[in-house]
This record gives C-alpha cells, structure tokens and sequence, in this order.
C-alpha cells in the first residue's frame, strides 16, 4: 500500500486512539487475549474499503492474521462475511471503529455509483464524480466512486482546467476566459469550460475547448446542445441528476454525467465486526 | 483558531491545491484580480462551519475582507447571505471548495441533529453522537452536533471507558468484564456498558455502572430496563433511533440518545459562493 | 509498539544524531563492526522504560540482537543484566544515550512511586500522578508512574473536568463554578473540584461533584473534611505530601493522593551501556 | 523565535490540548472571559523558559497582553513577579501548565547550574552539560545550562567527536582508536578521548587529541593527569562531580567539568500561575 | 505566499539552522545588531527566486525591512542590486546562505532556459522542462523554468499520462499500450506516447493519441514524422536537445521541445550577499 | 538505513507520485505485472546514490528483487550495469525516475569531485565542500563529495564557527571580531576566519584561529600568507579554484581547498533504467 495512504490511515487512528489508547481493552486486560472476529454485511450493498480495513489491523499489530473473502467493487448480500481477523483483541477492538467508519462510507458511496451506472442500462456515458468530498478523505471517496463502476473528474485544483461561472464572470465572460486559457502557460492539460445557456454555448464552441459541462439543464436543452457541439468537444452534464433522469440525460447526449452528491450525500452502509 | 485544527484546514486546502496550485485561476491570470463574492444559502438549514470557511481564506490571503453575517448554530432561510469576501480572486477562487465542502457537509450533521432534537419537544433527554464519524473528520463533525443542540459522547477510545458487545464476549459474560474493570488502573472515568437484554442488565446492576447502555430495544423493553435500573445509572439508548421514535424512546426512560446516523449518513446542505 | 510512540522514539534519536549522524562512530569506522553489549543497572532501582530502549535499537537496525532480561516494573539490583545487545556497533552506540536517557529518567519516577506507594504499607488509598511533567514527555513518565504502582489523573486538559483555584476565582467561587458545570455540553466527564477549606467544601458539596480535591491541608484538616463529605465524593489530596507524610494523609480519609514531584523531580537512576 | 522552537512549543501545548481541548474552561464558560494573571516565584531561584513561557499564550492567542518583569538568567526572589498577563482566560487557563511545566524545570536547571558554577568562586574552570538531557526537551535544557553560566558540550552525535569506553574498547584500545579518527573524513572537528587511568592517557597523548576526559578521577589523580598533559589538550573532568568538589576539581587542573546531574536530576523549582 | 511553499522554504532553512542555530552570529554577539545588506549581481543572468529569498528573511524576522529591486524573470547585469535588507544581523546572516542558494540556481535555470527559447527567434515551438529535476525541489526548479520563458510538462506521475518506452516494452508494443490506454479509468488527461521509429509512430497514428514525442530524432527525422503525424496530434522532440540545434528542430515540425538538462544540469549564476 | 534519509527519499518519491499516483502505469494495467529491469550507465562517471535509489524501490514494494552490482564511490563505464530489479511493473516504474534523478545528480557532484582529486596527484591538500548545496538536498550533496574522494566543510551554521566577511564588516575588522569569539560560549568548536589580505592575515595570526582561509587568492598570495602562517593554523584557500589551479594552489601552501561549483555546478551525469 503506497506510503501517503498508510499515513492517512495511521492519523485516522490515531483519531481514535489519541495519546492515552484504548482505555476499555486495557481496563478489562484483553489486550494480549487471544481471538477471532469477523468483519459482516447487515445489508446487500457493493463493497468498498476492505483492503483499508485490513490495513488498519497491520498497522496495529503485524501479527493478526487476516482473511479477505470478498473483494472491493464486489456484490455482498446481508449476512456475508467480508473478512475474518483472529489474533491479540487489543489490536481487534482498537482497529474495529476505524475500519468499519471506512468501510460504511465507501461502500455507501460505491452502491450509490453502482446503482445510478446500473440506471444507464448499457449507455456509453459515463457517471462521474465532482471535488464536492469530504476534507481530507478525497482520495478515498474518489477510489469508493471508481469501485462503484464511475470516473473519476479532476482530483484537485492542480491537475485540469475547468472554467466554471464564477471565472467566467471574473473574466468579464465566456470569450475573455476562453482567449485568456488559450495563452496559458501549462501544455498537455485539457480545457473544460461550464456553459448555462446556448449563447454562452455558442460563444465557447469559438474557441475549441477539450470538454465543455452544460450547467443545470434538462435533457431537452441538452439534446439542443450536442446537436450545436457535434461532436467537436466532450458533453458533460452537472446539476440536478438522479438515479431517475441520468438514462434520459445520456439519451439526450450526455458523454458525462457528473454527480457531487455521489460523494456528499450517500448514506453509510450497516457492517459489524464480532468477535467470535 | 487552535494550532491543531488550524492544520488539518491547512492540510484539506493542500488536498485540493497540490504541488501546482490553482492551474484554471492561474491559466486565466485571475489571481491578482480583485473581486467580491458571497456565500449563500440554497436551502433552509442550521449553520455549522463558518468560522472555518472564514479561516481558510485568511490562510490563502490574510488580506481578504470577510465579514460574517449568520453565526454557527443559527438558522438560515434559501437566499441568506452567510459570509461575503472581498479581495484577491486567487484566494476566493482557490478557498471556494473546500470551504464550501466543510460548511455543506457540518450544517448537514447539525441540522439532523437540530431535527431529532426538536422531535424530542422540550424532553430531558439528550441526543447523542458516537464514534461512527468520518476518518479524519471527527472533530468537525462532533462539533456539529452541538451546533445542532446535541452532546458528544467519546471523542475516541482514550476519553471514556465504554464495554460494548464485543467486549463482554471477550470477557466472558457481563459479570466478569464489570470484576475486571473495577480494578482498572485509570481513576476519574466513568465505566459505561452496553446490555441486549434483561438478564444482561440485571447482572450490570450488580457492579454499579455510571452509565448503561441498552442495545437496539424498543420503547417498551427501554421502559422495563429503566424500571430496573431506577435512577442508579444513566440509561442510554442506542440502536434504532429515528426522528419518528425519538420521543417515545425519551418518555420510555432515556436519559441520553445515540444515533450513529447523525454523522454517518446525514446529507449535505446546498451552498454556494459566487464572485459578484 | 503502537505508531505514536514509535514516532516519538524517532524523534528522540533524530535530536541526538541531527543530519550529520553518530560522526564518533564514523570517523573509527565502527559503523559496520560487530559487537555485543549489554546494560547494568549501578544502583538498586524500578526498571522502567525498556522496552523503549530496546525500540531505539531496533528502529536504527533491525538486525540488533535484543534480549531482554529484565522487566519494566520489576525492582533490579546493583550489578543486574537489564538488556543484551549483539550486533552492528553503528546502532549501537548511536542508540546508547538516547536508550539510556530514557531508562534512567523513568527509572526514576518509578522508584520515587513505588517507594511512596510502600510507604502506605497496604492501605486502600492510591497514589496518582498531575500533569507536572516534562513537556512532550508525558506519555512516557505516566507509563512510569504506573510501572512504580501509582495511578494516572487526567492525561491533559481534553479528558477530564477539575476545576482548580483559578477556575473558581475566574467564575467567581465555588458555587459558580459548579453551577455552571451542571450544564455542561460534555457527557461522561466527572467533576473534579479542588477546595482549600471547609467553607468551600460545603459550598462545593451541595452540587455533589465527584471528585473532591483537598488543596495542601494537612492530616487533621483532611480528617475533618472526610468526614463532612461522607463518602459522598471521592476525596483527593494535593500539595506537600511526602514519603514520610502519604501514609498519615491516607489514615485521614484520602483516597487519591497527587504528588507533582514524582514526575517534575524524581532523580534519575545510574545505568550503563558497556560494549563487551 | 525561531520556528522549530515554536514547533517544540506547539507540540508541547497539544499534548496537554489534544483533540478536545480544555473541557473545564469549556464546561464553565469561560472561554472569552476577561482576566488578568501572574507567575509569581514561590521560592528563590535562577531564572530560566521566562520567553518560551510568553510564546506559549501568544500561540494560544495573539491578543494576550504579556507584559515580563524579569528576565532569563538573573535571579528571583519568594515572591517576585515574573510574567503579567492580561486577555480571553481560555488562552491563560489552557497554557498555564505547559507554561509553568517549561520554566518550572528550566529554571531548576540554571539554579542547579548557577549553584555549582558560585562554588567555583571565580576559577577559570567552565562547568558544561553533557547529551544526559530528557528526550525531545535537550535544545531547552542546554539553554538553561547557558543561563545559568555554564557552558554547552556536544549538542549531539552529529557536531563533535568524543572517544569515549565503549568506542576504545570496540577499536582494541586507545592506541589504535586515535589512530583510525586521524584518518577521519570530516575536518574542522576536534577530537575528544576519555581515559580512565594513566596508561591510557599516556598512550593518548602521543596522538595530539585536543581535549582529553578523564573519566572518574578525583583531585589528585587529576593532578598527575594535569603535569602529563602538560597543557597540550584542555582537561575536561568527568564523573562525581558535585557541588563540593568542583572547585577542588579546578584547582587539580581541570579546565572544563562536565555534569550529567545537572540535567537529569535537578529538582524543580516552585512557581504559579494565578488569576488575580 | 502558499502554505506548502513556505513549508519548503522553512525546512530549508531547518537545514542550515540545525537545533543550535548559527553558531557564529551568536559567538561574536552579532544577534540584535541592526545593519543594512544588499543582493548584488555578479555577472548577467535571469533572475529567478528573489521573492523566496525575501520570504527566507521574512520567516527569520519578520520585522526585516525588505525592498525588491528587480522581478524574477527580468534580465539583471552585473553590479545590479536586487534586494535590500535592513534589519538584525542575526536573520540576515542566518538567512544569506539559503536565500542565495535558492537564487543562484533558479537563475542559473531560467537563464538557460532563456537562451535556448531566445535560440528559437521567434519560432512558434514551445521549449519544455521534464521531469528531470533536484529531488525535492522540483516546484521551484518548474517554477525558474517559466520565469525562463518556457513551459511545464508533467509535475509529476500524478497529472498525465505519457507512454514511454519502458512502459511500450511491458505492454508488448505500441499498439497494445495505446489499446489499454483507451480504456482508461480517469478522464480528462490527454494521452502522450513516445515513439523511437517510424514504423512506431504510424501504429501510434491509429489510436490517436493527442501528443506523440519523438525521442531522439534528429531535424531528418522529425520532418519525415511531422509529414506523417500531419496536424493530428502535438509534436514533442526530446533527447539530444541543444542551444544549437533546437530550431532546427522547430523548424522541422516541433510543437513541443523538451529538455532534462534544463534542470539537471544548468550551472549556477553568480550572487553575493554583503553587508553594508 | 536511517530515519531521517527514508524519510527523505519518501517526500521525493511524494513529489513525483502526488495524491492520484501513477496514472500512465494505472491506465496501461501494468500495475501488477512481473517484470525485470536493470539500472545501466551512458557515459563514464564515479557512481553515488545506488544505496537510495534501491531504496527508493524498496520503500514502493518490499518484494522488489535488487541486486548492486556496482559500488558509491566505484567508477562505472559506458554499458556497465549498476542495479538489476525484478518485481511489480507498478513499483519499477513509480520508482524510475525518483532513482535516476537522485544518482544522476549524485554521481554528477562525485565525479567533478574526483576530477579534481585526481588532479592534485597525491599531493597532501585536501577538497571540501562549502554550504552552497541545493535547497534540501544538502545531506545527499555531502555525501556525494566524500565518494568522490572529497572531505565535508561544516554541514551547516550549526556546526561550525566560521567567520566570513559579513562578521568582519559587521564586528567593524578582523580584530573586533576574533575578540568577540574568543569569550564564546560553545566550547570544542574550533574558530576558522575569512581574511582577504596580508593585513587582516597578520591581525588575524594574534588571536590564533584555528583555520584560517585566503579568499580569492593566486598561488602568489597562498604562498605569501603561508609563509606568515607557519604552520600555526590550517590553510583553507576558496574562490577561483578549478581543476586546473588546484594544484598549484596546494603547492603554494593551502592545506584545504574548497570549491561551492562542486555541488552547485556540476552537471548530472547520464543514466537509464531500463524493462527487459
């Protein structure tokens, strides 16, 4: 596991454990105890986050032994279990909050993708997701989105050029933010410009941008803005998707449907940990 | 701000920044340009994450102008203006997200929390989180919830001493994890355990836990329990809640509410922030 | 080890070798030399700390042979085998000091709380560390308290309420104080109060915190306010308490007895590293 | 002051702060309360942390009014004022520990220090600390020895050479261990050999070292070590120091005399912090 | 200046400083006294890095009186001050050597750089750094780069995708790479390959990808290339890259020409600090 | 290998590999792929840094088969192969250019230093390094200069009193300033000043430095101020130096000559890592 990771995974328990540890385990004497626990589904969903969980025990203690028996992306149905743990309880009980608080979110955020990719019955568009994570678990949230079946969009800042409203409007419109990026300074990186209307639309296809993002339209203004695109520059649609309308949006012309709440607002998954 | 928490704001800006910055702002040479812009509320909620957002502009550019108009805790109506800034458009438009992720995501926890609260109509019961947070997020998201008029149970397994299912498997029974935890070695903590029945509980009473817990039971076992119990320990309830049973769980005997739910599944706010 | 105190260790070695490292070593070419040492103790004491110590040499190279033959808490004589080393001379002796420095000093505290523990000569109450300690070294010199048979008060500000003189005259006394703990937003917590006569006790009594500290009285004060208190309150005791005067404080009603010298000035103990 | 000393201070302050912060002054309320606050002596010693002590509350923040009556280095007497300050009690109540922790031990330090040098009564022997500092804390400690008017040894491995038994012993002797460091690849440091009898420090002589230890010699061994050298390397003198034989220690020739003790096991001093 | 830059710059300062700090300066009590200094010039070059050498004496003290002469990018001649500090000697001296260190070699960069994109006369080809840069210092080596004139490739690993000829060999030619690459997980990145032959690049051709480097190819070769690449992707010329040759490169069909020795193995530029 | 140098290696691999890692090896499937590959010299050069680059390796996958076949501080010729690696594609790749830029600048600075070395045919004058290192890199730098035969200067202000022009101009003259280091307060550092005449030579002898260096002086002058020096302290001659004077510089009396250009000019040399 690359060391950045393992780093974040050290301070998310560090989080828990603090500078005192695990006062209950060590109130009751378990911490050498030796047992066996197994990590369960309490509902169908598709999983995400094992190989973090088991991280978290190896980080704890080198010596638990762990059993993966489902695989990340997968299907689990209620009551499968995912992975069984057996060695010292101290390391068992330190590591279970933290393990499971990754595995519920990311699974929640990998059935989520899945099911609004499963809407799309075969479509080619494609389900993406926006920065709109959690501070600090992007790189996670972005992972969960992959495993649920999606894409993954820019991860930051530093690594794509998307021109949204609030540059256009700084640059006074679309056709002076479109001049201005075409001297740009770093190559290899492509453009992506947010239009809210045909004007705008028309104004930004002048300029030839790599990607441009229909804002907040429904698949009638969509479909009347791929045929002006033709196929000159990538479709991407953002604002108001569900599960319900992604099928009509692709069907309307949508190359990618970018969806925030995939990652904000999925519920967490039910899982537990028991020692046998 | 506290140093601690000055960094991990440090450390979400640099999640979205990167070695390479703000390459849009950059390619569109905005970041000296001065602008205004406000962060406004899309939908009614209960505020949480303010004075964070304001913090990450000041580490962007302590010369940005910001003035607060709505106060953590408080409620906001669609259209409220929260914060408006003045100043570098590299600043604003590099804070935007993050800012934005961590006030959208908090006044998410704190209004289910202002919610479930509410339900309980002026009832002594208090409501409760746990430790089922986001990694790497906790201290944010406990600080939502008294923001929303909750109470935060443990920060972490160093804070409090809380035997839980697994535990007293471990133990081998109720009574011997309680033996054991007399002799604990760190005095000034209350010993909290959680029982799944009747017979569990009865063999608690025993060892005079300052806090018991009853697993997943109904308003109608939490009455029997509290009946048991008779004011020798604080009952809390855990498992289950909802908005809908909160209240009855409350006139069941509940002195404390957990819900799990309130950080790990609750969704987001709609905000946004635009350069006027 | 858990990652926390391994972080620190390092910290510790890297404050002695700086960027240049061990130049002794170096510029003898020692660094890969085989070689077997061992450490003594020079004077009768409570081992404390070494396990750490064995962690130093096994951070700066895994290859060390380490044999243990002593164990933290135990007492060992003067001219005891404590650790056997066999391997590179460059971990070695880079390891030395650091290994040392922190074996003497938590010998230390752990001899001054297990002479003052024995001094009770097996009465009930126990004996507990402050938060006097080395700054960025506590968690080590509470460890030795325990390892000496002491007991350990708050870790820090963060997980326990004692309100103290100043909190008093800051709220304006002991009845304010205590109201306004009652209403506090942290669960779980005792309430700690520390009083400095009996007006202040009776004040104190009437809001039935859990803890009561006695602040530098003597044993004919203290008997006098165990006996207001009842049994109540757990009482504490604070302030000139010796060796010689633990056991009278303890006849008189404490159940806590604090002492800040164990970990601000216990004397550190002779041990030495000898290459054989 | 310097940033990795602010970073030293920071990480002192959070391991008193943790995750959490100061729960009794959050409980109470008294968090933006106005107060004013004074150390005072409560007994006569040197002083020492006076400026680390002011940095604490202007970390915790800014707007603390600190005004410093006495400085590091010069003496105070029961009762004399130190340090007055003014502003929010939830910045003077969350650094008062780590504040009175650092000047409590570094003034112990630079009296133990100032003591030992007064009993030289103006010899021109130099009393020096040696690396038996407590870890993480060794940069305070030095400064402390400075302020009590010694002098600073090697501040680590890395910025001097000192042969010391271990080293001769794995070299096969004092001979061949000075002849392999005149080989040695880095120049402009001294060299430093211990010797524990009069063999050695002849055999030691012939190698030019330009500091010799004697390791564990009393006055008038040190004599006869003192009429061999002859002059040709500075005497440091280590080994049973104490406050009464040093000056017989300077008057047998020794130009520097190194003290562990007065690092490791220097008692505290008595100070406190009150809210007026 | 950003967060992660000043981090950089203080660790950088870190190295020089040590824990002891600058020995000199403080051994001829240089600290407090205030004195003028000035950067001067000592032959012609593009000045790079002047702002982070003023940020090197702002983190030192910040009440360093600093004035800018000339801009990073701006051509200097010998003699020419570019900075003036006035303030204590002690930041000014503890600062020199880092801030001419940073200086000298940005400069040497982008004045190379300068003299290769001046060699082109105006040519529409774009000269291009690579990923060849000082571990660790990549950011400001990128940095000197543009200042040059010149223009980023990669960052890093991290925010593109180019296929090279180790990445062609384990995929089993150019074909298969290009195969699997169109399936990739992350949108929005153009795809890069690197071609060594004709027969190469017309495989490459067919999947089309948005920038092929010919990699070491001489002008012959490139124009042959270009007439067959035709306008359907970017030209990037690399290895073998020269003041000397790199318009004919241009001139034979290079978009693109990209050199390491840019930043492995420009000479430094000559600077002095001195004190007025 | 130590901390702190791992520690090192993996903020340079960070800097290349980002939050979203290797995209190029994640978009081709390569990840987990065998492969083998080895490390092969294109030119001539005197190899530093294969130990880090292994490293480099090991710390991306511990699976990583490695085999040195050259030695830091050997000569290698065209062809000769200096490290075979077999293992995951995904490892080998991520590694690739981190490695190579670490040895190639290495091994740039080891054979500039032993070009020099060698020029000096046998003569008793020794090359040292200055301070004028890149930015972070120094420790790294260092220790190139010693595989290439060279000796270390001070490793940074912290190690070392060396009195430069800036301290004379700032003391007001050789003499004011030699007075002033004489009642220092760190004892075993030996005192080196910059004298750039006969006079302030002359000044500087009655104080007794113990290194004194000739700035920018010619064989002519080295030998002048040689002969007034008489053995009395070391020669260090800096400035002008190259591989053509170098010798005649030690002829003329200069028992150390130190040359920044070393680590700040010389080229990198050329290396490649290639799939087999």
């Amino acid at each position: 596991m690359e060391k950045f990771i393992t780093d974040k995974l050290e301070g998310f328990l560090l989080e828990d454990l603090g500078l005192a540890g695990d006062l209950t385990t060590a109130a009751l004497g378990l911490k050498d105890k030796l047992c066996r626990a197994q990590i369960t589904a309490k509902e169908p969903f598709v999983l995400c986050g094992a190989d973090f969980a088991a991280e978290i025990f190896r980080i704890l203690d080198k010596a638990v032994g762990i059993r993966m028996l489902k695989k990340d992306g997968g299907k689990v149905k209620t009551g499968d279990k995912i992975i069984t743990l057996s060695g010292r309880a101290g390391a068992i009980l330190a590591g279970e909050r933290t393990a499971l608080n990754i595995m519920q979110r990311l699974s929640g955020i990998a059935t989520a993708v899945h099911r609004v990719t499963a809407s799309l019955g075969g479509r080619r568009a494609k389900i993406c997701d926006t920065r709109k994570t959690t501070p600090g678990f992007r790189y996670f949230e972005k992972y969960a989105v992959v495993c649920g079946g999606g894409y993954n969009h820019r991860f930051g800042l530093y690594d794509g050029i998307l021109i949204k409203d609030n540059h256009i409007r700084a640059c006074g419109g679309v056709k002076n933010a479109l001049k201005r990026a075409s001297g740009k300074k770093s190559l290899y990186k492509m453009v992506e410009i947010e239009v809210s209307n045909m004007r705008e639309l028309a104004e930004a296809l002048r300029f030839s941008p790599e990607v441009i993002m229909l804002d907040n339209m429904g698949p009638a203004e969509i479909k009347k803005a791929a045929a002006l695109i033709k196929g000159r520059a990538l479709v991407e649609v953002s604002g108001g998707v569900t599960e319900i309308n992604a099928a009509a949006m692709a069907d309307a012309g949508a190359d990618i449907i970018s969806m925030g709440a995939l990652t904000h607002s999925s519920p967490s998954v039910d899982l537990s940990l028991d020692i046998l």
